[in-house]
């Protein structure tokens, strides 16, 4: 039996904690997905996630994790023996070079060092040397690392180039600004996890016109992540799944994009901005390194460097053990090396309170040395400076 | 706002209830999908719908509708332009002819008429006729109809042609016996929102070695739903979902399961035996023909025929907007035609006897000459005989 007083703060990018509300509407009796009452709660999140995605485009919703949201753009605009370019920069963007592989595409995957961004000018150059190219898969925030690209001028330049460009968001929809239809993205992928604040088992793609019209071209191989059929539904009056949606979820994602919608989106955007700010306070203050190239905008998951002197892979496993408090290590060559803390969804500051000391606390335990408080003391400062107590919604 | 004492009753057959216990652990906290909390949570699903699959198989769960366990099965073993057979009685077994096409396969559709079950015999002779037919896909609850098919005879007839089988259990594993392993059957996919109680959102498919190796041999066209990755994850100690999984659900189930476990699982059938049934009977006493040919087995949804003097699509709505009952209409050609009343998952008797006494005076209402509380009796008659009282787990 687990210590009920060992209380538990979940810390990790997705599953993210749930507000109270979205937690508790789950527990409301099941409903016919053709009845009255949940075709208003299934119309009613299609049209909000469209303000979310801010995009006028059907936002479709699939019954899977954001992995097939992801394989939903794959199937529905890879074509066998054609290149298709994946800009990666660390584990979450190599999954598009493995959805592009076993849709048999003749895959050119550009592999960033991980902590670094994809770099615009490059695009521009490796477009320039693969001119067949029609299609460009990369990742809004790489969770491996913490970094968030600058999709605006990566779509620019695959424009330039004729090709479709189609972004990850998993992790960063509703935590880092992407504004699909001002900057032309021509498809974004999430799920339901992260940021929304709602369960996993929703995956979303927004495809705009000209994605849509490339997949019509070449229907086949693909049935349940179609996008012809998945828009034909949601765009009948009342709106149709093609398939049973998970009601429940969908359920609790009304709740949280209500949520998003009561503080606003920009409020939102704020809130994750200070979040992140604080935690790289937090880790400076401990003399402790923030993997990548990180801005303003890194905003979903803080990757703080251990120092070399301990074994790291004790760290995720000790603070929750000990402590209660699940973050995650690092993935591929990284494990060992870095803590990650995730701030993208229900989390307010003294989330990052907690987790800064627990983080502290698990440090000295494995004999780094450190000033106890050090960390908290930055993130405090942080979010006195913003001047407003800084709360999740729910 | 709707009133809340005009009380609500699912009558569908799925999504269908939820146990209390089942929807109230959804409200708990999310879990890290790799923290042992969950690790144990999901372990002991597997380990459970291996029980309910009656089979040694690893049930793969996919966080997809039953339509989504429906594609794997294609994906993995359908090959493009080879001949693929679809026997099918209904509207959901149509879902497999459409899978076949947009998978590429050469489909022979086999039609049998609605109402009908699929005859081991004729199969024998389509085969005969087709002998390059490597794959058969069929249903055993028929859901659009009530019919159940015998699958053990398809599945003597199919393994005498050298070919493999699969079966759509999604709407009655759990309600009617399918001992995957006893009877040699190659795959079996289901759904968790029909008799196993949980909310949509998880596919299962549990596919036997010949099955496994068939799908290996063809690798490509799949990723999200790929037989071989998520086996091998599952598989691992502790075990692993390829995908985040659908955390909540997963919960669910396992709460889910073992109420099936407590009840076990002979008298889970033997409740929806007498379900279906007392349902049959009071048809009966209402002078109302059921659909098809259905035994001992139709354990999964009864479809009672409307009369022809009333206006059959009214009676779905009827009974929802005045009397709170939630039943399923006739699809297809059977619009308006017949009335479905599911008993599969978490129903008791007097489900049944409020379904059938809302089902009387909706048809009185619409002008049909009936003496209200018949076949009400005629199933409360039927629960008296079974001597022990009718009750869902929970």
């Amino acid at each position: 039996m687990t210590n009920p007083y060992l209380k538990q703060y979940l810390m990790t990018a997705g599953p993210t904690p749930l507000p109270p509300a979205v937690s508790q509407v789950m527990a409301e009796p099941m409903l016919y997905h053709r009845a009255p009452a949940f075709i208003e709660v299934y119309a009613r999140v299609l049209a909000r996630l469209k303000l979310v995605f801010q995009t006028a485009n059907e936002v479709q919703v699939f019954s899977a994790s954001g992995s097939g949201a992801m394989e939903s753009a794959v199937a529905n605009l890879v074509r066998p023996s054609e290149p298709a370019l994946v800009a990666s920069c660390g584990k979450f963007g190599e999954r598009w070079a493995e959805l592009c592989d076993a849709y048999g595409a003749q895959t050119i995957h550009w592999e960033t060092e991980w902590g670094r961004k994809v770099d615009s000018g490059e695009l521009d150059r490796k477009l320039g040397d693969h001119d067949a190219v029609e299609v460009v898969f990369t990742t809004l925030s790489e969770t491996s690392t913490g970094v968030v690209n600058d999709i605006r001028e990566l779509t620019e330049v695959a424009h330039r180039h004729g090709a479709l460009i189609v972004v990850d968001a998993v992790s960063a929809m509703g935590a880092v600004p992407l504004p699909q239809d001002e900057w032309g993205v021509d498809v974004v992928v999430s799920g339901s996890q992260k940021a929304l604040m709602a369960p996993p088992g929703l995956g979303f793609a927004s495809a705009n016109e000209a994605a849509l019209e490339r997949a019509a071209a070449a229907p086949g191989r693909r049935f349940y992540f179609d996008w012809e059929r998945t828009v034909k539904g949601q765009r009948k009056d009342p709106p149709d799944s093609p398939f049973t949606p998970a009601v429940g979820l969908v359920g609790a994602l009304d709740v949280a994009l209500g949520l998003i919608a009561d503080e606003g989106l920009e409020a939102v955007y704020e809130r994750h901005r200070l979040l992140g700010h604080a935690t790289r306070e937090a880790a400076r203050a401990l003399e402790l390194d923030t993997l990548g190239e990180t801005d303003e905008n890194a905003n979903v998951v803080t990757a703080i460097a251990l120092p070399d002197s301990i074994d790291g892979t004790k760290v995720p496993k000790l603070m929750r053990d000990r402590f209660g408090i699940t973050i995650a290590g690092g993935q591929g060559h990284l494990k060992g090396k870095i803590a990650r803390i995730a701030h993208c969804g229900y989390f307010g500051a003294f989330d990052i309170v907690v987790t800064v000391a627990g983080l502290e606390m698990t440090l000295r335990e494995l004999g780094h040395e450190l000033e106890l408080g050090a960390g908290v003391a930055a993130a405090q400062r942080v979010f006195l400076e913003a001047g407003a107590p800084v709360s999740s919604p729910g």
